[in-house]
Formats: structure tokens, sequence, C-alpha cells
């Protein structure tokens, strides 16, 4: 009997495309274990997304919109998915003006994540804004959404009722604590 | 002309299942549009994953493994999917048992959250583990992984060197931050 390895690098014996969408593909890969056999693996392919930290007067600027695979309406930070080739910076900038109709100044990047490791390639750029005046909101065909800025007890509480519950802005929420705390970001 | 609305819950006109896997399932729904069209929503259904925070003499308990998403091996927190009906707080007491090889006395929630609520209805419960001991490792057979136990200033490294790079590992990070700078999880 072979020792069992604690790491093991995938290989891939077989790709199967399952679907192609607007927003996601999907794709199962067929994968080599270390005794020999094989397992599956199901991948959701997604482009990426940016998602926007921005403070107006103390008040951080949300959108709030229905999710379908939720069932409900969700308050969230601004974010998009990045268009083909985009640089994340510059979907940050675009989408940021499209959703809430201000334009930045500047943007730093605060984190990049994967959204689901176990699942899908998703990952989300999360940048903070600054240096904030009057631009033109511009919404997608599809696309219905209220803005609304809100003070950092109304986020809590959001949090507490679960209007907030989505890990990008839930994590725009500990970036706002950090540098409430620390005065950095 | 109709004035654009801008919060609409949007209705489901069809339901069109596309794959049904091990982990996740694909759906496509077409759903009503104020304007009395319709558009479509790429949606995947998860069962939700409970992760798990554990600080063992000051050093945070983490798993490598590797993600054939991303195609590349990840440090991150303990963390699986939910059983069918099963409560999620037991399940971070059984993964992390089986994935870390130590038992926890009790469990915290710090937070709750959808990953990608744009496409996927994944729900990720975040606890606070304390009072390890040791217990039993157990892994599911397609499942290799080493442990291991970092510093924050580890963390913090693996962060810039993206070996840590997803969504929960990263709020789990804040969250010891938080910790450290206000003694309140």
């Amino acid at each position: 009997m072979t020792e069992r390895p604690k790491l093991w690098r995938e290989e891939t014996v077989e790709t199967k495309p399952i679907f192609d969408g607007q927003v996601i593909t999907l794709q199962v890969d067929t994968v080599r274990l270390p005794d020999g056999g094989t397992t599956t693996r199901e991948i959701v392919r997604h482009p990426g997304a940016a998602a926007i930290v921005a403070l107006r007067e103390d008040k951080l600027l949300v959108v709030e919109q229905y999710r379908k695979p939720m069932e409900k309406f969700q308050v969230e930070i601004p974010a998009g998915k990045l268009d083909p080739g985009e640089d994340p910076m510059e979907a940050a900038f675009r989408e940021f003006e499209e959703e809430t109709g201000y334009r930045a100044a500047s943007m730093k990047l605060i984190s990049a994540f994967y959204t689901s490791p176990g699942f899908a390639d998703e990952k989300l750029y999360l940048y903070w804004a600054e240096g904030l005046e009057k631009g033109t909101m511009q919404l997608d065909e599809e696309e219905y959404l209220a803005v609304d800025a809100i003070t950092f007890e109304q986020a809590q509480q959001y949090i507490r009722e679960e209007r907030i519950s989505d890990a990008k802005t839930i994590m725009a929420v500990y970036a706002w604590e950090r540098y409430r705390l620390t005065g950095t970001i």
C-alpha cells in the first residue's frame, strides 16, 4: 500500500463542456487521483467582477436590487462583471459611475479574492474609491436598482437583518471598520 | 412611455434545468421585466457550506489543497459543504475535526454570506471555534490536503502572495484582525 499524499495536483484527463451562457459557462473535468483512479470536478467559469467601496459624507454608497438566485432584494456595494479583456480597475470606474451616477477620481485595490474556490473561478476585485463628483447614471436594460447611502450603524443593522448578506459587501464593511479603527485601508 | 421602475421583483416565467451534479445544479430561469418583455437568469444551486476560524497558540489553522477551478494550490481556512438537511453549526464541528484533526468545544457564528449573489445561491456560514483538543482527522477519499498553523504576519504575507486568495479566508483574517484590535469577534 502506498502512502496517502497530502498534496496532489489534479491533472485533467477529460473536459466535458456542459453549458455556455451569458454570464457563466459550466464544464465537468475528469481528473487523475493518486491511486490511479479518477474523479470529476464541476467548474463554473466567470469573467470576474469589480466592486467598489465609496464613502460620501461618511456614508457608504450602496445599491438595492432583486437577486434571483436567492429570490430576495439585497443591499450591496456597486459591482459589475468585467467586459472581455477589461482591466479590473477600468471596470470599477465604469461600473461605479453607471450604477451610482457618481464619478470617482481614484480607485485603490483593497483586495482581490475568489468567491467560491470549490466550484468557480470567479475573482472579485474590491476597490476603495476617492474624490467623488457627479457623473452620469446609466443602467443596463435589464438592470433595476435603487441607490442609497448608509451610515456605519445602518450597515451593521442591515447585516443583522440580512438585507446585506453577500461576501463583497460584508468585506466592504470590514474594510470600512478597519479604516475607522486604524485610518488605513 | 412608462417610468422606469427602480426596484423590480423578477417573476419566473419558465425554469429550464441544465445540469444536476455532485456539488451543484444549474438552471436557467426566464423572468418577466417591467416592460412586459423577458430575460434569462443563470442560477447555480449549491447546498451551502461552513467554514471555521480557529486559533491555536495565536496561530490560524489552515489547510492547503489543489483548487481545480484556478489550477493552483491554495491556503484556506477549513471548510466543507453542508450535508442535506444538516445544521450549519453541526457541519462546522464535523468538517473542522475531519479536516484538521482537532475537536472544538464551541462554535460562534461570525457571519453568514452569499458568495456570488449574481449567479449562485451558495451561502457560507463562518464560525469562530474555541476550546480545541486533539480529535480524529478523517479526509474524504478524494480529498488531499495539508494542515498548517500560521501567524498573523504569515497570513498577511500569504494574502500578498495570493497563496491565500479566497473570500472566506480573507474574511477570516479580517475577523482575526478585528479580534486583535477590539477583543471582540
